[in-house]
């Protein structure tokens, strides 16, 4: 396992540094540092890469905790972005789930993503955390298109930061009054490494 | 300028079908029904029909009308949403933006977008009609985010629908009370030609 995401990281890196098109397996090996046939046997070509990284579950890692559902909403938001920032494999997938659109052969991880991130709103909706005239698919689809807009171009602040507004500005416009009482009104700031001032500069 | 408009048409057309490295002026000539004399004499060279594409103004058509300065932003989203759904220029130039970030010769219009996304916002904070706690650059930078993603994907609904969503939700987290009664609720639906059922289908 540790082998296949070493792989798929540098296949990552390489897409986004060259397109897939110009991305060769021999540069992605090179990258990951392992013989060529271990790609092969995990992923058997580029395309299965492309398949692997447009399959990825962009909610792994999501902590749960107690609240809301419209709080973990909220926490699965900003962990698309801290990954977004931070993991080139999560930063490759809208480029791919573009590309995917003009290929027979790969399939749009669109509905997939906009599903993940509509469960906690639907059972928001349910728990009446949510105002009357909320569309729960119509947000997550919003959510995922700004999300994958945040990915194709470089001259932006980071995806946390647009996030950290989205959720700023759009809380009080979804959240009946009592859930939004309740909800951590500034999540905590992402741990770890982020685009700095030289990646953020106009 | 009608020979102009018709030849960038016809190859914003060309590049979302076939992509920037897949268009050729000569498809390019044959699509917009021009001679290829008249391509060179307006844009010089394919790298031209992208600097034009890049350089256009997204506020073009917007109607002044009275009212708070927030009414005038959220006249000027929905247009960029109907703009992004009914011409070929406009849906072109998010994706030749994503790649000006590659290209050394490409300047990105990133920060042009932004400026005239902002405009309005700066125009309403200074007015008092904004709560304080809104920034009106990260909301200009997440909304051109938002409507770029919105390009870069076929399978989901129209920008228009998805921007309206945009405006539900946040106009009642940014605006001043006062300036949200103001607003007109639910801005009037486009009229012409928008993407039908096939193109909206998963």
């Amino acid at each position: 396992m540790a082998t296949r995401r070493t792989i798929l990281t540098a296949a990552a890196e390489m897409i986004i540094e060259r397109g897939y098109g110009g991305a060769s397996i021999a540069q992605i090996t090179a990258r990951a540092g392992v013989a060529a046939g271990a790609v092969y046997f995990h992923f058997r070509s580029k395309e299965g890469l492309a398949h692997a990284l447009l399959g990825l579950d962009l909610a792994e890692g999501l902590l749960p905790r107690r609240g809301p559902a419209l709080q973990e909403w909220s926490d699965l938001v900003l962990l698309l972005a801290r990954r977004l920032d931070t993991d080139p494999k999560v930063r490759a997938a809208p480029y791919l789930a573009a590309l995917a659109d003009s290929q027979d052969s790969w399939t749009s991880p669109w509905p997939a993503w906009r599903a993940t991130v509509a469960r906690p709103l639907h059972a928001a909706a349910r728990d009446g955390e949510l105002q009357t005239h909320v569309q729960p698919d119509a947000v997550a689809e919003l959510l995922i298109s700004a999300w994958a807009g945040m990915a194709g171009h470089r001259t932006s602040g980071s995806a946390e930061q647009q996030l950290r507004t989205f959720l700023s500005c759009c809380l009080p416009g979804i959240a009946a009054p009592a859930t939004a009482a309740r909800l951590e009104p500034a999540p905590r700031p992402a741990p770890g490494p982020g685009p700095g001032p030289a990646e953020t500069a106009a």
